[in-house]
């Protein structure tokens, strides 16, 4: 640790420089409107926030509502749109009752946050996203950190959890790996031990399940008194938000003590709006997942990687700066591609990230077969 | 603490139990878009979110680019759109880089939790915003709370860091008491003791200062190496968003370290543009917040209570179903307040929260005075 007298530039200055001996230096490119790329890269999988219905009902918002909502959802945020979006999310997903939020970060954080305290257990899968490990640290309660999928280690540590609350933390399909967790046997272990199970569908709704309702429906776990679900509205919905759904009483809980949702402005309408259209639009096409999974397929044996639960494809690269590199031919030849990379990713493994979109016509989504095999084949030799 | 096994249901209704009898309970209540009540509740303290221009901007954006932005702000999340909005708020408060987050309060856990670590220490004052708060306790820093504007006890405070990082968290106009924060001192102590100062101006930004360049401008400390700045997006800019100003370095660093911005979808493009929209009318028109304390110091004097130095006049009352009641009276006569109770006071005092706006024609901003007057004086009797 620097000392502080000697001055914050050089800190940050020696930080930086680590970074770049790593390779692990990110810096912001901002695209353009009309670039022509294959975008798979980003995540509205099912093409549904850029149709030109969710971008048409976003802008219908904006003029009828304005640019925000203009205040915390508890002052004046609630509008009668956030209200039909959360009505619509807690029907299309079987709860009960929705609460949206700005973002899907937040709606972990409030989950978490407000179901638990210094005096609490979360029982953590190693592989959840950052914002569910950041809202246990917001929680104060005591964390364990069980291995990936591990039910069996799970069950030993609700057993540790004497007259505590008690929450288990998972994704139904995990965001690196795109595999899935075992939510009906984790259900029942938090049925044993009185403990809730949080299941993070940031990847499955939309994608998962009859029609995209996701895994816990699919499960058979939508209604479970001990099931909390929560989602966001930017990937398969492609606008911008997060929401947390369960029972009434978990909705009003929420609203009256999670601190991300009391102190922060309610999500703006327009990207409520594109949520909300997205979501009508995915209710009237249950076929539009089956899309994702049969291209994921398609490209996760060109790959020669296992398939995906959910929409995105991840292709392990050996070091940080050659995934940079497969990522940067890739779009040469007018394919853009993430990347993961530490802190990224929870085994430190660098990656390609590509997400398998529906939305694509077939001879773009042909190119991009082709040149991620290409590209991906010469990091192999 | 109740036994997990006897049910989470019999726990909520518990909790909502408690806090019906402390006349804590809050329900959402959806607003139409066409309400014909003034509205002195929501934050669009210049009228500008809600204006034709930013509307339109709003709406151009999401025919443009969709309803979101498609992914974190590292992977395509990024769009022209969110350069040039950094872009404009450094320039417009004087900083060298300026990072655009979803929410402000992911912009404040961002701020602190990837400059801060378990090694650091926090020192805070007393009065700050819950995402402040919430900040600290996920950077896992030793936290120093010190009493409200206490320059001495902040230096006392910092006098006990050693080697440590440390960071001392302001608000440079207060969200609930509307006092400001004396900021060059502040600054003189932190520079003096090798300290960040993070300056949290939610309420100040398009209120203070020259033209409502905030108050870290106003006092010529824009630009300081040891001064962050934080902004939200959806207060006088009135759409969704909040930001991190300071040094090109501070920007590099978090956009490589902030847990918040690398795990979350860019903020929609439809709120980006309205701000941006905001932005610059407020540029065009650097006479707009005077209306804002012309305004607050005649409703001040009318209800007898101290000006506020922002926008948001707090007026204390007897208890929360007080609050609640005259809050009910107002609206019956066409005036629509916030309120503030606890947990959201510093101080347990529950107050009438209400906002003066700039952008309410004269006729209804009379009457609204009028209303208030009444109802706050009913309350004293």
């Amino acid at each position: 640790m620097p000392d502080p007298v000697t001055g914050w530039a050089e800190w940050f200055a020696g930080e930086r420089a680590a970074r770049e001996t790593a390779g692990l230096q990110r810096t912001l490119r901002p695209r353009a409107a009309d670039e022509d790329v294959v975008d798979l890269a980003g995540n509205d999988y099912l093409g549904l926030g850029g149709c030109p219905r969710a971008r048409r009902a976003a802008a219908d918002a904006a003029l009828a509502w304005g640019a925000g909502a203009g205040a915390s959802r508890l002052v004046t945020g609630t509008t009668t749109l956030h209200a039909e979006l959360e009505r619509e999310l807690a029907a299309f997903t079987g709860q009960e009752a929705a609460l949206v939020f700005s973002t899907g970060y937040q709606a972990n954080l409030a989950a978490v946050s407000a179901l638990l305290d210094k005096h609490s257990l979360v029982v953590s899968d190693a592989h959840v996203h950052a914002s569910l490990i950041d809202a246990a640290r917001l929680s104060r309660a005591a964390i364990e950190v069980v291995p990936h999928n591990d039910v069996d280690a799970v069950r030993a540590a609700l057993a540790t959890a004497g007259g505590r609350r008690a929450m288990v933390l998972t994704e139904s399909i995990f965001s690196v790996l795109g595999d899935a967790a075992p939510l009906a046997e984790l259900a029942g272990v938090c049925a044993a031990h009185g403990a809730l199970l949080l299941v993070d569908e940031a990847h499955g709704l939309g994608v998962a399940g009859t029609g995209g309702r996701g895994l816990v429906h699919a499960r058979g776990l939508a209604g479970h008194p001990q099931v909390i679900m929560t989602a966001t509205l930017s990937k398969s919905l492609g606008a911008m938000g997060g929401a947390v759904l369960g029972s009434a009483a978990l909705v009003d809980h929420l609203v009256n003590r999670a601190r991300p949702f009391i102190f922060d402005t309610g999500l703006a309408p327009p990207p409520a709006a594109g949520a909300l259209a997205a979501l009508r639009l995915l209710r009237a096409r249950p076929e539009l997942p089956s899309g994702v999974h049969r291209r994921g397929a398609e490209l996760a044996a060109r790959l020669g990687v296992p398939p995906s639960a959910g929409a995105v494809l991840s292709v392990p690269m050996p070091a940080p700066l050659a995934a940079l590199d497969a990522q940067a031919k890739a779009l040469a030849d007018g394919v853009r591609v993430g990347c993961f990379r530490p802190p990224s990713v929870p085994d430190g493994v660098s990656r390609l990230r590509i997400t398998t979109r529906a939305g694509i016509e077939e001879s773009r989504w042909s190119h991009a077969v082709d040149v991620l095999a290409h590209v991906v084949e010469e990091h192999r030799r």
